[in-house]
């Protein structure tokens, strides 16, 4: 006779209690991503290294249970991304697009005002979603995905996925999101990064 | 070329608010379940019909977000289950077992406290799992799972879960759940049904 499915999940992963003024998930370790992990995010190279000259704050903190893995099961996250801006830009996240490329994920904001920058991996296709308190957002497969923190205190969200989904930095890491997030007078917009570096020659 | 997966995920898909103070997920419709459509649920016949005499107030309502379907894609739901008792049984949810039995179900609390009833389908191993504001349960595949409200406000709550889990409310409609809850002055406590019955017949 096999074990119950009930039997397999450890009982801190059936129930997990979080706070909105931690960066913690139940008793799961953290991984911190400070200013320093960030090199070639921003497209302000020189306010970047202005920055990190002056110190190497946390960025911003995740966590994550994996319950189980196989057909059906799922995983999530806890992200709490700081308040803060390099240049022009805000605090974002590296992004990532997902190992098993067709796998969504949905994201639940739960405290503070931010955005998710969806990039479609073939096509260049974008978008730039509001990730408030009170909604999700659905980041479909194929899909590389940003956190982006457009307020004054820090942005706490979930995202839920299939467990097979798989995290790729990689690719991002090689060639960046193709659009950045940028600060101005009538709040967030979403500009092509070559415009923006362009303009940041002219200036 | 093929669309831009972006692309085929509606507008109103991409992102949904929702409120803690009304069953709406964005503008989905809802779903209402009445006392009426809980028959069965409850063990205690005589309470229940009772109650049903007095009124048919709403019990819990649930609204749906499908933005796709097919390998990685998720879907997710919102409930909202009002405080209320049968006899000595907390209002619950009919309960589901999904479709595709591998499929596990994650349960984000929003608002007021409630429990989850965890039982596997095919042992009846069971589990009573808190569902509160700032948690997250995890139901795992082939386990029938039903929500109560053991609190005195409505609980609210979300459910992220693969696209192709499907709802089987059949199964728990033919032999209900193995355990009830019952209301004890030390809190919610998980009993045998056919001992609750049993205890009924007694008193």
């Amino acid at each position: 006779m096999t074990m119950s499915p009930l039997l397999t999940i450890a009982p801190d992963d059936l129930l997990v209690r979080y706070s909105l003024d931690s960066s913690r998930l139940g008793q799961r370790p953290t991984v911190q991503r400070r200013l320093a992990d960030l090199r070639g995010s921003f497209a302000d190279v020189a306010e970047y290294e202005a920055a990190l000259a002056a110190g190497n704050p946390v960025v911003y903190e995740v966590s994550s249970v994996e319950p189980a893995s196989g057909d059906g099961q799922l995983h999530y996250g806890l992200g709490v991304l700081q308040p803060g801006r390099i240049g022009g830009e805000y605090y974002l996240t590296k992004g990532h697009l997902h190992s098993h490329r067709p796998a969504a994920e949905i994201y639940i904001g739960l405290k503070g005002e931010g955005a998710m920058v969806l990039e479609d991996e073939a096509t260049g296709e974008v978008r730039l979603v509001p990730l408030v308190a009170h909604s999700a957002v659905y980041v479909p497969g194929h899909t590389a995905h940003r956190t982006v923190n457009t307020g004054a205190v820090p942005l706490v969200y979930l995202g839920i996925y299939p467990s097979n989904a798989g995290h790729d930095y990689s690719t991002i890491a090689a060639r960046n999101f193709r659009h950045v997030v940028i600060a101005t007078a009538s709040g967030p917009v979403l500009v092509e990064r070559q415009a923006h570096l362009a303009s940041l020659l002219k200036s």
